[in-house]
């Protein structure tokens, strides 16, 4: 199963499938073996705190999961159910696109280990943070 | 700054300033001593995969914060930011309103770890996680 | 292979076979369903700051992986990998022996979720965490 | 406090005041800004299957805690407090010496994340993770 040649535009397609990832405004940048940059669309639903503005501790760590999780699109084919998540948050993230690279650290047939940063509009550093993917085939 | 005795109700109202927190349908239950419990209304935007219809992990993910967070307000007075988050999955969260259970791990007037559990309408745990919260005041 | 009825006795000499386990003079206290308590022998190398004579993190951590690993005896007859592991620092830990008391979160056939707390001599809880293991069997 | 020129010999001759570390065998090969490079001696205590012989967890996860606050000592010029520590394993840690990265990956004058790889005898990744540090000074 491993280096499936999909396209950024295939994987948006399988993507685009979700709905919650049609909230995010979810666009694949670009696919690589072991890879892939998302960028998600600010919305106003998106804000925490009315006064100061910045984007829910939440919604970062949706798109770390789930960047993560299909950085591993290139030997999975699919969005593979998460084991476990962590993030750290770095900055505040005010109003404005993010975008998130994703990366294999460690394929297994079992699970995979996968990290991602999501940048701001400015491209700063707002989170990062690691997931462990469940890699082995569904059952029959 | 310990034991403010705010009601339910004062903390529905501080909470649901946020969109975010609208978005999610968020209904304070109850607030103890480092201890809250929070219902959020489902949502067709929640399902990532259109077929199965389980919730994206990253609405948990949200919830898991926020709760663990907000578990914090009888000595905080307020939602403060999250330094890190750790989540793990038990199960798919099927369509239907979720409980979100917080309770203070360890306090510390610079820091605090708090934890929070996730079910599902037949109150079957899907999610459970922790955060470390900075609860220093903020800067004049 | 659920429920085996392993003694304390038995998981000590399963537990005693490991060298590292020795060098932290590790002693089951109780096995239960999903639960152990272990107690871990204080010695000089486990101190990190020759001033303050506090117990090094890492011997912490070693604690709250292996017996959150070995609650799960009572399903795997045996300890098993460790996916990740996360743990959180409460307090110093002075010098003394430590007890860990661990606790099944969820199980699962192919991995598990549990955690552990770890105290002090005088039963203040100085660090805790959780790990995924990996339960499913060994290939043959 | 910031961009001390410590060299490598001085930072060795702080790691090598704390018994845990010379216990681990610590020797420090490379300081850099925000990144340490450390060597840890292989001992037969370390393992935990006497049949497989591989390196327990434990002793994995006390280098990545330790490599990852050390990596912040051209800033801090001191280990500093561990406020929590995740670690994902990759592979068996089979008997001999083990090398480890250390990075900063965000520095804050209240807190750091910070990140470390652990490698084996023939440089390949056996763990790597994840810490949040406390630099703050110390109240006098």
């Amino acid at each position: 199963m491993d280096a499936m040649a999909l396209t950024a535009e295939q994987v948006q397609s399988l993507i685009a499938r979700g709905p919650f990832h049609q909230w995010l405004g979810l666009k694949v940048l670009r696919v690589g073996d072991g890879e892939i940059n998302i960028r998600a669309t600010w919305r106003e639903e998106w804000v925490v705190n009315p006064d100061r503005r910045y984007t829910h501790g939440g919604i970062l760590a949706a798109l770390v999961d789930l960047t993560a999780d299909w950085a591993l699109v290139s030997k999975t084919g699919r969005g593979v159910p998460t084991i476990d998540m962590r993030i750290d948050y770095h900055r505040a993230a005010m109003p404005g696109d993010l975008t998130a690279r994703g990366k294999l650290v460690k394929w297994g047939s079992q699970y995979a280990v996968s990290e991602a940063q999501v940048f701001d509009k400015d491209d700063v550093l707002v989170a990062s943070g690691r997931g462990v993917y469940f890699t082995a085939s569904p059952k029959a």
